[in-house]
């Protein structure tokens, strides 16, 4: 496993965010047995597509002034040391989403990750100047192009349509219900 | 048209987002003018369907106690009146979705209902006691039973298998959008 920068999934260990929180997320989106499972096999179809999939993201990142201006300096130019570092832990939250056990040590470092969008740690992991934080909404409007884009290279995995809609969904389920996650620091109390 | 117990859509009039920031959001979700056809030929198959859909969405709310809370009074049981005023809104709210042009007034209507889930607003307007916000995680959280269940209903339409993922997506994209202007007021700052 090559090191990636800024990765610091072991080193944040506590969650302000409850088991108990979590089991009724998923609830609200539906995510039981069946999606774990077809997540996992999202994980396994995704693993050798992961700079691929980085690929389409960052083009229709990089192709929107708006939000290629969350990793842009001061000089309103991208910041290309700041776009690697997160690709290394974008590509890497692929597969920790699919594979890794949702405990609370993964909810402890999804925590770390909505801080990182937030002026409480935004660019300081990557010590780069940048905008102060991810608007709000923006990072809730990505769930459509994050989950939509996916769904060819869950095809190219010659399952079937079943397999791959049930693939399809549990990622959906996966990313709507971390966004969530993700927007506590953004308002601790109504969160 | 029967009146919808506190629907003001030509009340308030005033946004706090731009045109152009709605513009920006658009972009996010990917929605251009064949989404608006698409989401306009949704509204026209929902349109006769629409108690139906609220009966889903009314039973997927009921049966989950956090979600159910947010109708409920002190005593901890769901507040009849309340459940039905809103009812009433938000059958109207998927005929807006798909119907009305999203101008400045349709704006101004969504930071009211944005404000109306929020302390500023919520039990407000149909005069009732009940949990002072809808916590912003499940906001988030109810994009994904708001658009999965919606799609058995567009298929009844009998159009073609394309058709209905042009509806079904055009619909995704619209509760997104929507959602993210939703959490204005719940950080008006970082949003």
């Amino acid at each position: 496993m090559t090191t990636i920068s800024g990765y610091e999934y072991e080193t944040v260990t506590t969650s302000p965010v409850t088991p108990e929180e979590l089991q009724l997320l998923k609830a609200s989106v539906l995510f039981g047995p069946a999606d774990e499972a077809a997540l996992r096999q999202a994980g396994e179809v995704l693993a050798n597509q992961i700079e691929d999939v980085l690929d389409v993201w960052y083009g229709f990142i990089g192709s929107h002034h708006h939000l290629r201006a969350q990793f842009s300096g001061p000089d309103g130019e991208p910041v290309s040391r700041y776009l690697d570092a997160v690709r290394g832990r974008f590509g890497q939250w692929i597969w920790d989403t699919c594979e890794r056990p949702w405990d609370e040590q993964w909810l402890a470092y999804q925590n770390e990750i909505g801080l990182r969008h937030t002026p409480y740690k935004k660019n300081r992991t990557d010590r780069v100047e940048s905008t102060t934080h991810v608007p709000l909404r923006y990072l809730i409007a990505l769930i459509y192009p994050i989950t939509a884009t996916v769904r060819p290279f869950l095809e190219k995995s010659g399952r079937t349509a079943d397999e791959v809609d049930a693939m399809q969904e549990s990622w959906r389920k996966a990313v709507i219900l971390q966004v969530a996650l993700w927007t506590r620091p953004y308002a601790p109390g109504p969160w």
